[in-house]
């Protein structure tokens, strides 16, 4: 409830067209729709600058479908279910035929949001170590990309191969916001911290095998980065990055 | 070496100033001073718009006395050596005598950059679970400030007793970038991610015992919030939150 | 053997009624019915005021059964048996056809205790933070009806959106004990725990990825809480956390 | 705010008593009392039914002496401060010159509530397995016993000698609420839970060495307990328990 | 090589009925006979009173078929081949038809040793928390029993109904060796520790779920025993257990 | 109680020399000295074969003499108090004056046990891996003395120089139970456990450094041991492991 | 872009038959083939002395298949792809034929080297600890083999019948460089450590159960080893460990 | 026993100048000098290329000492004992009064082979990441150069400002052997590692707060190593690192 809606409850009322206990009632309770297994937050649009996501995960595509044309029904911007599987994408598009199935970011998405306008002067740069941290790259540019921005690419320039990432210096130094990917030791993302004065969200992903642990050396390896202005997200998380690259990238 | 600068050596020697070998020399290698024990990085000021910071830890009193002159001398930005203590701080004020130790954030600084303005339409909020998370959220704020920020802090408004916590929502969300420091389960950024649309900044603190496992608890908790928007840095690392906070909201 | 059964049996054998051996025997041993794989206990009913409830998981189809129709002759209260699959269920219904399956909660069950009358006055409230988290509310929630109480659910009320949780303080005011239920950070525990004064179990989940590490944030998270009277179950322990509940919520 | 306090507002402001912009900041602020480093939560004492306890660990003498010097003036219930230490006590003492240390439990309070009469007919039991657990277990009696509880105790009834704790058959069969103290293995905890029908909160200590990883093995021992109605608490965190012992206790 | 066979190599080589160079590699070198595969220990049998073990995990069908057949011709103890599934047993069967297997202990063995006499005076006993470390325990009952002993089993006695362990104080205290087998929070080894002064071998399964880390929560709670006289093996390590059983039973 | 006590009790209360009540209770609790803080189990001596040992670790000095002192008097065997300082032994010496104290094994006892006979031709050995494993070598060794045994040691024959280890093989060949003792990668166990058909002990020491982790590189090591026949005890337990070697070389 | 590459570019630059910003692009900028989802570093085979090893867990087949290929016909050295299933190989072979698979070591190759001579004085030795770690070995075998080594191997030699390990002393002694394959606890790498001067490249495997914790166990053993000279790659990285092999190798 | 060794026996007990008990006991026993403490192997400095290195940590100064001087006077090699502290060196000095101490290193050492020459064609380069690893490089250096390498050095060059590693590339390509030594995320490694086709030795240190876990985070990024020839020593092991360094760098 915003101070300008307690306002406006004030004043009604006051002239009597809402009785003490509505008026009570109305303050200690933020509104919410119900239905039997979600209350979906129709107000985050506003308040966050983007629609709710759904995260599919746990939940049965019957659900996945119902929160996703609420949530089509009641809104106006990009829609998005991350973590989501084939199943969840059938029954989305029973609802919702324009929504796209993009099965390397497991997201289910519908791009229709016309009041976006991408603005090429900021950037979001997508570095990856590998080829195998692709999928949780392109969960992370497409969150992005739905969020309203422009987005760049470079995939496996891993530190192994120097060279390959100096490559991509103009990108970097282009970039207004850089998410970095990787798996096994995640060295890349002191590597790129150091060669720019721009925000770094770094993203372990658990590719990799024995003493990885899942992802866990990159993470570890991630937090205790020499680089200055390196922030980490979850293993595997594509999704958060791309929404916090986001964020950032609005600012002005 | 900038693109510029490069450009300029290879007209010097195409004009024969520069013999080939001393070009070939140039090229290969970046420029760097070298001490006994440290190579101070003289470029990052330019590169990263701001002076390299000392970490003090397991060097000696002499050493940081001895790089903090070096960047005393070569630059004209604000100076900071962090996780410092006082046997350092009492060597280096032999050499620049102006130097400030605050016992607190454990920080040796030189705040003397005349051309900082501080931009108050864009603050960074420093927030604290508890009145034990103080220290760490020192060191955020006085390296913020440095960085030439406006910086805000309310302290110990943690989840426990939530009415505290929204008692600072207009200073919520009044802020551009928003640091939440805390020990314990953490819980405190995930609230608050929910409740602004700024990116945040989580700093595990390693208040605790126990299970708290010196901040391992708040570090996960940290890392799985379900709100959006929330990254992570390194457990009781207020100065790698300082200047992330500082990167972004310098971003225009 | 209570303190009467041992002087009950002190006068038998007084009486010569019973013989030294034959005394000497039953001191020394507890009463229980051997079968071939499990030595159920039948007097644990009175003892503890519900059955022995059965733990699926590792058991054979039949041994449950076996079991289950064990407990359903000798007894009258209700029966459960928990972490049962649907090859578990088709077992038990040959013996016991009245039992009934829930596959979410992933409980066997006989609802038939006529002894039972619900208090309305005390009810058990059991919060979870998403959607993902309800099957391990729905263990909770049968548990803690079956044992003879009245329960009460708000599902998916996450600190993201903290107005959703708002939503429900009228439940959580008037509730006798609070189940929280919540994977990933597990910061509702908190939350919660800092808005009543009644007791508070928190039940960490296995919902989440990479760093939520199977539970154990959202585990270490709750144990840590920064709130008063905030205990934990294990990991997805739904039964044990509707029993205890239950416990508490019975006492006078 | 209560819905009560809502209420009367609203009236003040329908009768002109209050401006319109001073309602708004009311309503949308909660309060509190701003000190330099803490906020105290003075309405506490009434919505949890008791007063605000401070965790000295981490703050200085200084800052416990003015948070329970404030706590002493503003509230008439008892007082408490946890893991203090005598440079706390003697700061404290300066202001609040009733005020105890007892240095087993760490614990600094004021005893003074003349509104408390303890119900004999529902005990907490606190049990130890061994003699090095009694700080906490002492910190944990405390506590309970200043929030207005009988408190019974029985050190050193580890199941290593089973007879002494059956020695202690009739104070479990007594006890309202169980509290189980324990190092090493933890194993008093299952023992217990099967012995009674009473909620037992498990509380895991630091006690022991090697592998008990400073409580981490009593800790998962606890949470994996086959006993049912046993939750835990964080290790060593005695004052946690009793808080927690005493909400049950007062249910009714 | 024994002394004594180093005795008769000299004595050998003095006469003359061995060449120097071939006493110099008889003495440098251990006997053994080679496989593609594997190397097979004949001396074992009487170096440690019994025929090597296979553990088929990890091995093929083929593998373990041709292990099997080897011991089989160049001994005349028990067979033992551990870890196995039915396809290791199928292809045994093709050359060593008498060869059993047990499903439930996932054990494939030849009991034909007609040199063993069973000591009913020297018992081992085996104790289970629970039905479902049954398979453990058989792996350990039918290990001690082809290796030569006498062993009787309890199972499902675990410390929440402590009463049912009291009834097999008789067998407890006629044992000659203990093995516990528990999973969950293990606390059976600490309780059944205490009651007994003979050795008691500990074996924590990975039963359980969340918290118990698939048995370390047992294998902590065991290492970290009060009762004096217990020992640990890995986790899921009937055999292992069942082997050191026999061990310690065979000392006179 | 025994069988035999409770038919005494049976009798005497027949024959009416001991009245209804007294009987009742005589059966429900186990005979203990109540002291303030601990109850000495007198019964044990028996029961175990040995007295009732303190573990000194976390028991103040007054009480450690306590226990001592009211052992000292109530047994006749040796006296054994473990991880006990300089401090304990001061206190225990004003009442026990030819206790003796072992620094490097942190032991207090006394040696005054004359039913004791060792037996020579059933003897324990002690190996350890270095020099740095020998503290808990001694209180392994001690221990096993006191409590009756012939014991022998090799110190620092480690398997880097496996040669040293071989020179010991006739004593490791003559031993009635071994006692490994390693830290680092304690694959000392493993070697040994290939070489004799005896039990060993395994006892991982917390000497190392880095990943070693104070222990956990040498348990995980010994609990995985190829070798049949070894199981371990906690990190750096010489007591524990010297009491385990003495109950099984006692076994007949 | 090596020195000598710098200078003739700058010459060119003189003679102004390279553009200015032709140079400056350059010299910014290092060589890389552009392909959709991989850059191939086709220089490495030059810098490395082997063609780039292409890592195909987490790529598609058709990506394996078109990497192989552009490395086939880019290079022409021996060809690998480790961590390859069938599927893999089946797009391999389109373009490929003469590409083998080998399903042990998971490993695609292609042995055409045409200018490799092996130099049988300077061998590596691969030792495993038993049967299970083969998989691993055939991986190390094959990469050292491929990159242009004498390979030998000892299969089945773990240090719990340390006589069989002793066979194969003469090769031990030798090798020029040891590899040393072990799951379970490890140990075989310290005592090989122990019995040559030579390095010992240490790879743990997964193979065990229980505390082995998937490798973790072998290790941290092997990290801690007590023997000189000793080096660890990740769990299961025999191409890591054949690789690193191979470049020792070949030092003159 | 070496095989001639074994021949020459062979032939002394045949011509009856050696007995046949004394023949097999010469057989069966391996040399070895018997101290109370420690067995110093004085055949390792002919089997290893150098003189058994002392662990001082652990040890006693008199322990130290004494194995010093028998090594000093047994052999003729350069000395070295590792993890050594300032006492250790004042007992060391009294028997050995040319050995020095590197308060830095940690080291107490004797420089006196006169059989050494180094081979400046081979050399070792050790690369730290940052000041704080320095003690574990000057460990491995001074380890290396008293093994009888050129040892080169090159501090503080860490990946956040990785111009300054690239200073080093002539160095880096120049070396033999590379030891690269870094906390905090240890992406060093993987850098050098990219850059040489020489072996590379890594180094994890403990330098670092929060997230490294004293090292773990780098010892499990160097594991994890994307770039091949990468292997790891212990955390902080600068002593193992120079060593192996050292043997490989012997190889020709």
């Amino acid at each position: 409830m915003t101070e300008e809606e307690i306002a406006r409850l004030l004043r009604e009322y006051k002239e009597g067209n809402v009785a003490e206990a509505e008026a009570v009632k109305a303050i200690a309770e933020a509104p919410f729709e119900e239905m039997r297994f979600a209350e979906v937050d129709h107000h985050r649009e506003l308040r966050q600058g983007m629609p709710e996501v759904i995260y599919a995960a746990g939940k049965t595509p019957e659900q996945v479908r119902d929160i996703f044309y609420s949530l089509y029904t009641h809104s106006k911007g990009n829609l998005l279910a991350t973590r989501a599987d084939r199943s969840h994408y059938e029954r989305v598009q029973e609802k919702v035929p324009a929504a796209v199935y993009d099965e390397t970011a497991r997201l289910i998405y519908l791009d229709r949001d016309t009041r976006i306008t991408r603005d090429a002067a900021h950037k979001i740069l997508i570095l990856t170590a590998g080829t195998s941290d692709i999928p949780v790259a392109e969960e992370a540019r497409l969150t992005a990309y739905l969020f309203g921005n422009c987005v760049e690419t470079c995939y496996d320039c891993g530190v192994a191969g120097i060279h390959r990432l100096f490559a991509h210096l103009p990108a970097i130094k282009a970039a207004n916001v850089i998410v970095v990917i990787a798996g096994m030791e995640g060295a890349l993302a002191s590597v790129v911290g150091g060669l720019t004065d721009k925000p770094v969200i770094a993203v372990p992903t658990s590719v990799g095998y024995g003493a990885s642990f899942h992802g866990v050396a990159a993470l570890l390896s991630m937090l205790n980065s020499c680089a200055m202005g390196v922030s980490v997200v979850n293993i595997d998380n594509g999704f958060g990055a791309g929404a916090l690259a986001s964020k950032i990238n609005k600012l002005r």
